[in-house]
């Protein structure tokens, strides 16, 4: 089945399109931009879903459930938001459709045309601070920490599956906080989780740092992100946490009384990761064999294949591959035996090497005589032998050893493909034939910012938090630089 | 709190408002016809997706995701489907908005228009079915067994909160099948996933049985239904499950090769239940003080309330209630120590009581003389003494018998207003007196049916499964019946 798959040296775009057509992943939809997330590839959603929902609740948030819909004056009321995200978007101006007078089929009723057009959220802002007013008087109902699971639309001409696409699937964290201090915490606090999420389970070593203001979220004061390094030395944002101020309550006017009796608009913060976390996996550690996935989001982590010649063979082999699969399954381990005989075992290799299984397990006629099971790892597609009595002690190591070593291959990729420079010339070289993250020195002003962007397509994917490098001279004015920020072309 | 709320007997449908506004579940939006679902309201929704989930997968269907938006011509492929949903509906016309030019604000682009109008989805067999043409293409690529957690959209004009909205939120299993056979099992074993999760989930008890032609999904050859009753008389229905037929597949061209080798068009079924569950649950069990929550999907099943005068006393209590938590967290029990200062316990008696937590222990200083604690159900409204050593084994015993106990007194509500009658006469007198489920005769016409519907608001809810009850004759023409078929007046 690997042979449909384009290589990473002949097409790394390609290579990527193949992985989340042929692994089941997602397809395009008779929608323009808009895909189908394929059962194998809702399956590893879920999984990010269920950790993320835990490490929310876990730091004290809640779900809740806001409108589809957004009417369009809202997306005037903070003027920054508007310029961000109110233009490329999906606008309902009707709600009714009738039947054609003049032939088949349907047409819209222009009488039912809606007095404000509605529009498809691209975010929810708006409307959860609209909502919010009302829940928010006094300081004791602060802080009001939630979260939304949901899919957004944000119109876009050029879509890539789950990288980018008119509709995706998010969450989104809305908070409320009394104090900017406590605001700016929670910033912080969820980068952190998103961090946490990334490198744990993604198995992604991401950096933290804030935006420029020019690639600041549209109506934020201060933007921190995580971005991870892809296998075509290209960044990838996989998340971003927003400190709002008191734009978004002084827009929507939510007040509260403080603890002293006085009257002050609510600090806010916003927060989310989308279903372009699932591109960013598929990218980060997939090879040209197919789908590379870290064990913790593997919907299935061990799959048994059975070799045999006749029935007789299948059934001895079955009996003990079931008495392993219920050790492993007792454990909490996901696995799944494939017992199809529609197909062969060399087949089956291929689909559990496409859709990244993390490990194999094969055991035939011999392996019963000698008492062995032959182990394969999808990371380093090496196979051993190992004694039929080890394999429930064996298993749960192994899956612990491919997660380490995906995000320590990933770490050194990452390591190999940061470079410092100090001169624009350099700056360009290295981009053209290395890629990668690149540090250098930048005066801090947007106009600097967007010739490096126009000349090199390359941005400011983040500052750093920590200023360990020193000051310097900007790399293409020569004006002093307080720290080196690190730029990227990104998807 | 329950000051607020009004009784039953005053006016049953205020009553359900308040109770759905004060006990945090939802609310109207700024947005006509969406509500939000309040963070409480959300916690009891969760739980139902996840019951419902674990059912669907130990059923062998997948998770996966289709698009909101679906073009307009899809609507008119299926006949009978476009009557029955693409009518009322929000329609998108515009994919951008431009700052106006006359002022401040946003206006629609008009050179932004689409070629073809999309609809949100209402219900997404059209949109499913023309990706399963390209999924489906020999005997062997069935059954496909796929269900969409997702937001749908029926514009509606009168909407009250989870029972009818323009958005909710929901579930569709919409499934392929070689033959007639394995969709009309697959349609029969959701129906009874459903029946279950009602009866044995949300204490529920509900009739099983097929809709009248009238009444069936636009594009389903059968409808089977589970209808509950409400304390006001009233019938809800909970779910459905739909045999589609070869409907689907024709209009959306989806063929497979058989075993055989021949050509054939594939069976499909659809199935689904929503947030109007939440209406259900709310009115099935709630009484004048507030929600009553069968302890299988309250998200908190026991809350402490700490009873002291000083500091000390608050440490001595805190300690105790800290041992038993963790003694019912460790069996699986979801528990909560409300240990706030800024409220009295009366105060939190009331707020556990509007909010249906089904078990509250109380425990002051002379009951930490006395090794005792208070436990108060929330379905009967008693309390009892109970020694502190015994409350971690009582407490799952008495979370079982509170939710047999909604069950078994819903059983009975039931019972008592389920009514055989004869006579048109005794139908209006007992559906005006009494309410309830009315068994009686019809003829099986739809002319029939909408006479009975336009005198009396009646309508045929189910016809059930088992035929017991025999022949007789229609209480409306006299006509020859072969069997009672259930009327109530409905939501």
């Amino acid at each position: 089945m690997a042979k449909g798959i384009t290589s990473r040296s002949e097409n790394y775009s390609q290579w990527y399109n193949d992985i989340v057509g042929k692994a089941g992943l997602a397809e395009h939809s008779a929608v323009r931009g808009c895909m189908v997330i394929k059962p194998y590839g809702y399956a590893i959603w879920e999984k990010i879903q269920r950790q993320l929902d835990d490490m929310f609740k876990a730091t004290g948030h809640q779900n809740a459930y806001f409108p589809l819909f957004i009417p369009k004056s809202f997306f005037s009321k903070e003027a920054d938001h508007v310029e961000g995200f109110a233009k490329e978007c999906a606008i309902v101006t009707h709600y009714r459709l009738k039947n054609d007078p003049n032939g088949k089929g349907v047409v819209v009723d222009e009488d039912a045309k809606l007095e404000e057009e509605l529009i498809v959220r691209p975010t929810s802002e708006t409307i959860i601070w609209n909502t919010y007013r009302n829940w928010i008087q006094s300081y004791r109902d602060l802080p009001l920490l939630i979260n939304q699971w949901a899919n957004v639309v944000r119109w876009e001409m050029r879509t890539r599956l789950f990288l980018r696409t008119a509709e995706f699937l998010w969450q989104e964290g809305h908070t409320a906080h009394a104090t900017k201090e406590e605001a700016l915490e929670e910033t912080h606090k969820m980068i952190n989780v998103y961090s946490d999420f990334a490198q744990k389970w993604m198995g992604i070593p991401v950096l933290i740092g804030t935006k420029s203001e020019g690639e600041r979220f549209a109506g934020a004061l201060e933007t921190y992100c995580i971005e991870a390094l892809m296998q075509d030395g290209k960044a990838l944002q996989a998340g971003t946490s927003h400190f709002l101020g008191q734009n978004f309550a002084k827009a929507f006017d939510v007040k509260f009384q403080t603890k002293e009796g006085k009257l002050d608009h609510v600090w806010a913060t916003s927060w989310g990761v989308s279903t372009r976390l699932m591109g960013a996996l598929v990218m980060a550690h997939s090879d040209d064999k197919g789908l590379v996935l870290p064990p913790k989001l593997a919907p299935t982590q061990v799959v048994f294949v059975p070799i045999y010649k006749n029935e007789e063979e299948f059934e001895a082999v079955s009996e003990k591959i079931n008495q392993l699969k219920s050790q492993l399954d007792s454990k909490g381990i996901s696995t799944h035996f494939d017992n199809r005989d529609t197909v062969k075992p060399g087949f089956k290799f291929a689909e559990y090497e496409l859709k990244g299984y993390p490990i194999r397990i094969a055991m035939g006629p011999k392996d019963l005589e000698k008492g062995t099971v032959e182990i394969a790892r999808r990371d380093t597609l090496t196979k051993e032998f190992i004694t039929q009595e080890k394999v429930s002690d064996y298993v749960p190591t192994l899956l612990d050893e491919i997660q380490s070593n995906l995000f320590n291959k990933a770490i050194e990729f990452r390591e190999q493909n940061t470079t410092s420079v100090d001169t624009y010339d350099d700056f360009k070289s290295v981009l053209n034939k290395k890629g990668g993250f690149i540090l250098a020195h930048w005066d801090g002003s947007a106009e600097t910012e967007n010739k490096i962007k126009e000349e090199t397509k390359a941005t400011i994917r983040l500052i750093p938090l920590s200023k360990q490098d020193g000051s310097g001279k900007c790399i293409y004015t020569g004006k002093p630089s307080a720290q080196r920020v690190v730029f990227a072309r990104a998807y």
